[in-house]
């Protein structure tokens, strides 16, 4: 199969960025934003998260979220979901895919989780397989694929466990996540290269968070390797959950502007991104850590 | 000749950055910073530019600074000239590398130096031959060697022009610069392929600006063409002239942190430099864009 250039965004900011903010956005305001993220010509937007609402109180609209964004045929709405209770609550409100996370570091699964790797794996089979007789796509976040919070640089042998398990039991695609922004590109190059002997690339996405600066370039070099799916938050929102004011997901623009300037297309409308984060920014106490924002907000000045 | 992993950094911090803030910083302060930056291993230093004073204010003490600064047998303190008066002030402050920039783009080098590149390229030819008679090495940034902000897109043509006759008149490093931050990885690898076809690789450097966020990705594509010789300024200290507000120079710390990762030896202590970083940082009254300094602050807290 030859190579395309062209590159799929996954847009998790509405996930990914707000459950990590500590400002909590109204649920109109969500749906306001989701729509006008649609404009933009992405085609995967991750909605929210069906995890218990005592966790991550930010998303506690989830069914609300889901219900009230507009649909159109060409864009897919995914939401993360933990277990099956969050799996039956997402399946009535109606998602089109359903998003699982796994560890591959078993302290940060467990401090994440409260269960060990097996245990979840346990769980989201279960989740999985009614997620397919429903009739969704599954989609699942491998974390902690480089460096771990709390036990460093996390060996590959364990990252190619829990992805050959979760592709075993019915996982479409995997995201390979930087969860504290601590890769460099040849760790991502190397990883890719190893995953992809045994998982075709073309079920493989990147997931890079900007925390030292290497978003673009890890994804430069997923790039370089064959990768094509790559995962951002508008404006950069969310930041780092390990060290609060520091960047966590990279700038959903940022990934835009790079890849358009490549010729590697995106279908995504990068002004109309732009003024997205421009939009959602308003909503927050701080300045969001996006460079294409910054630079549209300068330039205006 | 074998290609050496390694890569030189060049830090440019108390000239570019300095230049580009509001605050003008006390020459003590200076001289206690640029010694501290020595001691974390960097052993290239811009110091200033010999400028006219009402042209840059902040750096008018340019020979205080180059006098006072301690001197150390590996370290090597440049500093930027544009003519033969400013090249005078600087052989008597007793500089050690002579820096002379030329633009691309004729827009720029005309609002720039107020001299057509053609114009300047006669100054510059005077200059260095002075520098060289008193026994100084001289090193070449092509500004707008990618992107200019009036004339958009450069040609290679125009870029390869310039580049060549800076190398014909004798500079010795040519560092091609991402004056306005808006390239991306295929541009720097194209450019630096087609004029490392012309002039030896080891004679050229790159110059990043992470005002679209690619600042490393370019680094880690012009590293895979085989440029080992980076610009940075400490704390991404300096901003963007176009841009005010958005970012401009890329963090030393965020190059270290990169290539180090990718154990490409930079021979710089990177907790010492973040530590210049956060040191720098107190004198202004903005936060700096460097990620790996607001890291290290965020997990302080």
């Amino acid at each position: 199969m030859a190579r395309s250039n062209d590159v799929l965004i996954r847009e998790v900011g509405p996930r990914d960025g707000l459950q990590n903010e500590k400002v909590i956005i109204k649920t109109e305001t969500k749906i306001d934003w989701v729509n006008q993220l649609v404009d933009t010509g992405l085609n995967y937007i991750e909605l929210t998260s069906f995890v218990h609402p005592k966790w991550i109180p930010a998303l506690a609209d989830a069914s609300e979220v889901v219900k009230g964004v507009k649909r159109r045929d060409n864009v897919t709405f995914g939401a993360l979901v933990p277990n099956e209770h969050g799996l039956e609550r997402a399946l009535e409100a109606g998602i089109d895919e359903v998003a699982v996370f796994l560890s591959a570091s078993e302290t940060h699964n467990k401090k994440n989780v409260n269960k060990s790797i097996d245990e979840t794996i346990v769980i989201l089979k279960n989740v999985i397989k009614e997620a397919k007789k429903a009739g969704k796509s599954v989609r699942g976040y491998v974390s902690t694929a480089f460096h771990c919070p709390y036990e460093g640089k996390v060996s590959h042998e364990k990252v190619l466990y829990v992805s050959s398990i979760l592709h075993e039991i019915g996982v479409e695609e995997l995201s390979l996540g930087d969860t504290i922004g601590m890769a460099t590109p040849n760790e991502v190059e190397d990883i890719v290269k190893k995953i992809s002997a045994y998982i075709p690339l073309q079920n493989l996405a990147f997931h890079p968070h900007d925390t030292s600066g290497t978003a673009l370039a890890n994804s430069y070099a997923a790039y370089q390797v064959g990768i094509r799916k790559f995962d951002g938050s508008v404006g950069g929102l969310g930041g780092c959950p390990y060290a609060p004011g520091a960047t966590g997901n990279v700038a959903t623009e940022d990934l835009v502007f790079m890849f358009e300037g490549m010729k590697a297309h995106t279908g995504i409308d990068l002004e109309k991104l732009t003024q997205c984060a421009v939009w959602i920014q308003k909503h927050f106490h701080h300045r969001l850590p996006s460079h294409n924002l910054q630079r549209a907000l300068a330039q205006r000045r």
